[in-house]
């Protein structure tokens, strides 16, 4: 495909050399790197924020400190066909993109430096991406956010008060409760969370517990591929197409039991403001439990 | 003046009903409350997110828990012009702004169970303004939000380690070095964060240590005002009048010596990608030592 300025995308297939060497790809047997014939293909980010080889620093002396960027900055193509997206795409298709996230996950693990690992995916440019071609992007980082260590550290104070993960707690609560559960299945759960940031917000999770991403299963991928699959068509409905954020929040390596894995799908509808875009502070016109409502009656079946 | 949609600009002179009663106003001697004569003027948020009326109740047992939204959210009307901004307002226009967030917080902190003032200005569709006419925002808080709780610790740390303030090392190791500092007085200096999140954010602050933004004379205040103008007609020259947002940040209630009260100025150029909007992790293109030099050159005099 062509793109609008007249580039050659360089994520449709037959153009592989564009987009760099491949570091993963899932393709027919027998066939050959950086050739057509893949369902899903990772490379290194053409402007990486992080690199393996870089150091991480040891901090100076002064107020001011810089550190190394040590860490890997990955793109996932999630799809040869240009205009593929997560509600038109096949649950096994969704499948091999989470797969790819995991093996990812497991092979950059094993650099004892890198301690989190984050997945983003921008769709549209109000969410500030850059390619239209389905994409998301691995970060793997040599420490803990901030954003991530809070969250942690919430869940680590409620399992030490009540020896229960928050999330399956959290979960066990929502689905008896019902108002704002988009849709669930025996093994997986698509919710508004109660204190939802942006009209819209669902978050995607396993209902069993688990802090890890990469440790999940081929079946946890498939369950949560078909659950992922009917919140994109709901929201692809109900909200026409709109330009959305996903975000994985999965316990940093070696972080234990504490956590509990989740997929964040924040839409993007309106600009952010200062007090959100600097604080985190959002004032949602929308509750999670109207969002459920126009959700679950947006696909007839 | 009339809106684009033709609606009556609540915020213009002659209007004031529009707007709501007045709690606080700079006016002419004699003149009467929600009347014309004033030159800022402030009112109550038509859609507060923040009552004083409301409890702020005690969290509930379970794992989802809902806060009563005390508070106070009021709007500051910044001038009776309703084409006014920080780079053709008077240094003085500037100052009675400070002025008015000043007293405000000055009448507010008498209520104990507030704890946290926000200052927000957003200008500009893309930062999140729905109307034109020249405001800012202040809330005031029951608690001290996430953002700042940990800029905080982070100050207290560094002060317990070397007996300094942070911010005061901070602005001295820039004014030393020079290459990040865009222009400078006796008593004030802006400068670009040396770990600036987006392409020329510009931090406004006082040279003096000074934890709260309410406990400033009007004389810090007017100086400020000066620096201010200063920068906005360099980034309104340098950026052609971009969209951003102004943020306050100052001592929570009681917060004593550790914080250095600091006004961020945030150009919102592009669009918020999924990892800024969710974690604060920006990937910024623009060095502060490149923006300095723009800004710097943006004008003669």
């Amino acid at each position: 495909v062509t793109a609008l300025d007249g580039d050659l995308c360089p994520f449709c297939e037959g153009q592989e050399h564009l987009a760099g060497r491949e570091i993963l790809a899932w393709r027919s047997p027998g066939g050959e790197a950086d050739t057509p014939g893949w369902r899903v293909r990772v490379v290194a980010n053409r402007l990486p924020a992080l690199r393996v080889e870089s150091q991480y620093a040891e901090p100076t002396a002064g107020v001011l400190q810089a550190l190394g960027g040590l860490g890997a900055h990955e793109v996932i193509i999630e799809s040869p066909h240009h205009a593929a997206n997560w509600s038109t795409m096949t649950a096994d298709e969704i499948r091999l993109v989470l797969w790819a996230w995991r093996e990812r996950m497991r092979d950059l693990r094993r650099d004892i430096r890198l301690k989190t690992f984050l997945v983003v995916k921008n769709v549209g440019a109000a969410a500030g991406a850059t390619l239209d071609h389905a994409h998301s992007q691995l970060l793997a980082l040599p420490f803990v956010p901030l954003h991530l260590d809070d969250e942690i550290a919430g869940a680590r104070a409620r399992l030490s008060k009540t020896s229960h993960c928050a999330f399956c707690e959290m979960v066990d609560e929502e689905i008896a409760r019902g108002v704002r559960i988009v849709s669930s299945g025996e093994t997986t759960v698509a919710l508004a969370p109660f204190a939802s940031r942006v009209p819209f917000e669902t978050w995607v999770m396993p209902r069993h517990h688990g802090a890890s991403f990469e440790e999940e299963s081929d079946e946890t991928l498939l369950a949560i591929a078909e659950r992922l699959r009917d919140v994109m068509q709901r929201l692809h409905e109900a909200l026409k197409s709109p330009p959305y954020s996903v975000l994985l929040h999965t316990a940093p390596v070696g972080e234990g039991a504490s956590f509990h894995w989740h997929l964040e799908i924040v839409p993007r509808l309106t600009p952010v403001n200062g007090l959100a875009w600097d604080g985190g502070i959002h004032i949602n016109p929308v509750s999670p439990e109207e969002a459920t409502r126009v959700l679950r009656e947006s696909l007839r079946s």
